[in-house]
């Protein structure tokens, strides 16, 4: 399995603190020629299944080999195991603790217990810097997987809350409102009805599918396809979380008659 | 024309999601060799002119050659053209919208109507990373502006504002509000009447030019010429937006005597 | 004396402004194979005591041979001088005002006087950008540090607060807090009583040592051995600062008994 020498980094640390900082310096001191992209470092704090979905949104369009080191690990420096895995030609570094979930059963898990592998000495507050990152190093520098420990059977999996059909209803639910306001569904393509359907949230239907955020009319919300090629609710030039007091968490039920 | 390896990212995506992640892994999917270098993610939302000031402000510290990726993209998805072009030895790659504004007339100008250098499946929302990213990856990689599509006669162009003599007045404009509460106008300092002069705003006038910040007496404000070449109005360790109570857009006079 | 390749950037000019990616843009103007890392441009504004304790903490975690570009610089454009400074095998470049100030003595301190180094045309509000950046891409490109300007024998020092012992107490502060709420102090391992003792902070007395976050009781504030290898004060999946209503300079107090 090849490596692309690409880093990528996702973690809840800020981008006020020196952490993340950090982390590179010791991946640049083991592996000099890595290539490092931040995908995020403003996960809500100690929330690991908000990573997974930009994890799960993010990987696809990175090159294959490549090594996604996430630390959201309110655990660390606990008996929570520290693991690295492999689905398909990707990589993960990160804790026990679900935040792959998205990309388990992997091909390969393992349990990081090599500690020649680490830094000499290991902080129990931020095995990030001190753990991680020099195992996501040696791995992206082309290290195997199975160098760095003992395969790992029981991997932690977070059940990402998914979409349910209840008779005509599909019910999801709101996982994340980035910067513009919009409402981030977990419910994929393939799940929606037909166009026009209402999408209820908060008390509020909102009509779709809208082709891109400039069809919507100025001033109302609307559903159309993110990015992410599951169902976004927006409101051009405007925040719909504000406009429909809505937040990650909230459910929305996609009624097939408009 | 030779290239730099160097692509600069300007958007209203935010810190928080991953969107110029995502981008930054297309582009190193396609040209793995890239030096990707943040200019801003954090443009206000929709607001391409407020890119255009960054980007003039920003594009000279480059190397020749150099790739300038910029998406603030309201119309992301309708029939906004998405285009390519070249100022001298920069190179641009965003939405028609006026984005690059302050490098207009280019020397070429393509529309991007190629879709072979696009992702397979382009979203409606994303033309940053689907579409824009492909092409910026491989125009930094080499390939020829003309490649990417048919000439472009006619990108859309956004008057920036300009400052203007009225009599003995010359009257311009708050154009960014920096960390430091700095306030950046838009008068260069060609334009500037011998010092000392005053400079209205909001009922206020302030003294200028000072040489430095740290000239400026403790608790007052004052002018002095900024690191873009234009007249910048500040107050020594503190915020003089918020002295003044003056945001973007806010109208500067420049009166000859003080 | 070998470089790494790798320059870090400490400000105090925010994310959202182009300032960092201009130091950027000269930087590979001048060594395109230089490999930047972010520490942090969150620094309080105009503290270079604060970029001073982020330098101490983060420069042990890069490589030999890197290149420390530091800007919290209220007295840019003034006689404040510019330097650039060696120490062991890490190498230092901002304003003569104790940003480097853990760093001092150096084994080599230079006055940057010599404008041959410098962009053809210096600001007096941005030598981060003009003069500092270009200064540091040719250190890290192999320049020795003799070749930037004469030796200076008396940089500005800073004395970050130590902490101190009197009787039975030993007595610290706050230095930053991060992301999280958890409170960094300036209180080293080797000065610690032996285990169990209190933190007093603000008239509340919280226990250490607890081994790990996630080992402390939830709902409560105790005290760990952070990442820095310093005491800091945490409260599992909530915020130290909030609950004690501490800020940076809060004084901290270890009594032996508990």
């Amino acid at each position: 399995m090849s490596r692309s020498g690409v880093i990528t980094l996702t973690t809840d640390f800020g981008a006020a603190d020196p952490y993340a900082g950090m982390m590179k310096g010791v991946i640049l001191s083991i592996f000099p020629a890595a290539r490092i992209v931040d995908l995020s470092h403003e996960i809500p704090a100690h929330d690991p299944a908000a990573a997974a979905w930009v994890l799960l949104d993010s990987v696809p369009f990175f090159p294959p080999g490549t090594v996604h080191l996430a630390v959201v690990d309110p655990g660390v420096g606990s008996k929570r195991r520290p693991l690295a895995l492999r689905n398909g030609d990707r990589f993960f570094v990160g804790p026990d603790n679900g935040i792959f979930s998205a990309f388990l059963p992997a091909d390969e898990t393992v349990e990081l217990n090599r500690p020649q592998f680490f830094l000499p000495k290991i902080s129990a507050c931020f095995h990030g810097r001190d753990l991680f990152a020099p195992v996501a190093a040696r791995l992206a520098a082309g290290s195997a997987l199975a160098d760095f420990g003992s395969p790992l059977a029981d991997p932690v999996r977070l059940r990402l809350p998914q979409p349910v059909q209840e008779g005509d209803t599909l019910r999801g639910e709101v996982i994340r409102v980035d910067r513009f306001g919009n409402l981030i569904t977990n419910i994929p393509e393939r799940l929606l009805p037909p166009s026009p359907f209402a999408a209820r949230i908060g008390g509020t239907d909102v009509p779709g599918l809208f082709p891109c955020y400039a069809a919507i009319p100025a001033g109302t919300c609307a559903a159309l396809l993110g990015s992410s090629g599951r169902l976004e609710i927006a409101r051009p030039q405007g925040s719909a979380a504000a406009a429909l007091a809505a937040a990650a968490g909230a459910t929305v039920a996609i009624l097939k008659r408009i």
